[in-house]
């Protein structure tokens, strides 16, 4: 059975309804952002479209601002659960901002006859992941909704980072000569999640966990090692290619990736040939892309090698100059092929 | 029928899993607190208990954080619509806190299958009710879950405000003599939507339009009128008694209500007799009880009336001397009645 046949949506098109593609964070996502968000919300912030709204307070002081709603399915995947992704995720949306993530807040949907032990657990993990990363959680909120209008529990964080000075990280920043780094193995998290989902079905086994990890400290040393780095992104739904796509879109660059680089593990790329899926476009919770001038990129790969959530980072690729703002990879047999914006839906529910 | 029969929960008790009670803001909202978000994420600010997080910045600014999740059903009802109860209620959890509303993230939980024109009322509703209020709406995340894993659309909506020196509002602040006032009339939210999702089946037919409106403005008029105004709160799930339980214990104090005084629609008060509801415990969106000295009850309520939203306020009671901090009522025909925190759930998903 192939990825299309199971997961994917049909191509792009007009859907007058939700589809499970419209949150694959990919091209279906683009495109209801696209007709029905940014006509009717964006303003100058939401309108730039990075992973967190950067604010000027009266007086100067920047801060960092994000949010994430959280219904990944099941609860518990190897690696780690609901909570912890939760708490995860927004501090790293904070983190590649160049924010240090300070405070987080959490709503609750539960589902009627969710088991108290169950939520316990989650919040328990939420907290571990605060104290973890040095952040504190100061606001909540819970709902409850009937038995069969929810999904058990989804969580919903969103932080506020403080934005150091004079920094300038942006999806438009990124110039031709620039260097790709990717901070470890891809796909670990979508394949972990995939693996207890549908495992069993699949005669799919593994002993891979999810990536998920708090990278504030690994942003900020890339940053003193390099504070002109462009841009850095947590390639989470829709993979490394929707991260790089938004970027050649944002910059009006192009990218060139070379395959036989990629750092994947051989469970992953496994699982990927057994399912039909590209672990290119497989979510990450525990990476970073970073876009560094290309004279800085052997210090910013030694430091993020130096570092313990870096330990297999890799060089993927260069930005090039590309007017037509395309993502190419350099495959392993010498062609080349065009990576697009996931199109359909992956992997739902995912994170 | 009574709402005993429909809407509540057996008293509450030790819960194994997840009940409708735990969302309705009173009683058994306050055991799910204490028995599994408070043990194990309360940190120095969550603790607190207020409606939002007033933070400190380094240089010393200080902003208010919340979140709030809005699962309301029906999406559309008399006089307003999810995206706008989302956008008011978190402008009012940080104007009740003395802070002046800028920033809103908003995340959406999209069921599939729900029809784009109708996320699409729901996001140009937001944004009316951002421009109405003067805030930014600068951050956003989408998530789909399969058909029967949702209902229609989740929004949870935090915000950022921005906090003036030397304010000091909080739940332990109301001292004996301090006077209770309200901006307006009770119950009318709930009522409203009761009316059109369980109208027809209850024979409750009534012009009554939902409350819900921004208090930003307002709240802002009565601080200028009276800087040491004790506490402020809008009196959402749960209603006046709730709030007026939680700062009874929070400053431990009683407080004495007087039913004669508390101005409540005729077609909420018929509806409530209808139904077996009681008008306190019912849920408002446009409304904020005030505490403030004795001495400036006269200002703060003429301030209240002298604006739009405020034009119905009344004084509806005071703070006594009380170890046990009790809420009580004087009622109509002269007796006296304890007012506790609501015990079930009085009305599910009204916010």
């Amino acid at each position: 059975m192939t990825a299309d046949a199971r997961w994917s949506c049909p191509i792009p098109g007009t859907y007058e309804h939700v589809v499970l593609g419209h949150g694959s964070g990919g091209r279906l996502t683009q495109q209801l952002l696209e007709r029905v968000f940014l006509p009717a919300l964006a303003g100058p912030t939401l309108a730039r479209l990075e992973d967190q709204a950067t604010l000027t307070l009266p007086g100067g002081a920047r801060i960092a601002f994000t949010t994430d709603a959280f219904v990944v399915s099941p609860l518990f995947f190897p690696g780690g659960d609901l909570g912890k992704l939760a708490i995860h995720g927004t501090i790293n949306d904070l983190a590649v901002g160049g924010a240090t993530p300070r405070w987080i807040a959490a709503s609750f949907v539960l589902e009627e006859g969710l088991p108290l032990a169950i939520l316990e657990r989650i919040v328990r993990s939420m907290r571990a992941a605060c104290d973890e990363a040095g952040v504190e959680l100061v606001a909540g909120d819970t709902k409850v909704v009937e038995k069969g209008k929810g999904d058990g529990l989804f969580v919903t964080t969103s932080g506020i980072g403080l934005v150091p000075p004079h920094l300038d990280l942006s999806v438009r920043n990124a110039k031709p000569g620039d260097r790709v780094l990717v901070s470890g193995t891809l796909g670990d998290h979508g394949i972990a999640v995939l693996s207890v989902r549908e495992g069993l079905e699949l005669g799919l086994e593994t002993s891979l966990e999810s990536d998920t990890a708090p990278l504030a400290d690994l942003c900020r040393a890339l940053l003193e090692v390099c504070p002109r780095l462009r841009w850095m992104r947590d390639p989470t739904r829709g993979g490394v290619a929707s991260a790089l796509t938004e970027l050649a879109a944002g910059s009006r660059v192009g990218v060139r990736l070379d395959e036989a680089r990629l750092p994947i593990r051989d469970e992953v790329r496994g699982a990927c040939e057994l399912l039909g899926l590209d672990p290119l476009y497989v979510a990450n919770e525990g990476k970073v892309i970073a876009v560094v001038p290309p004279e800085e990129a052997d210090a910013v790969l030694s430091a993020m090698r130096a570092h313990p959530r870096g330990r297999d980072a890799a060089e993927i690729g260069e930005i090039t100059e590309d007017a037509r703002a395309l993502v190419v990879m350099r495959s392993l047999i010498g062609g080349e092929r065009l990576v697009e914006m996931l199109s359909g839906e992956q992997l739902p529910r995912i994170c």
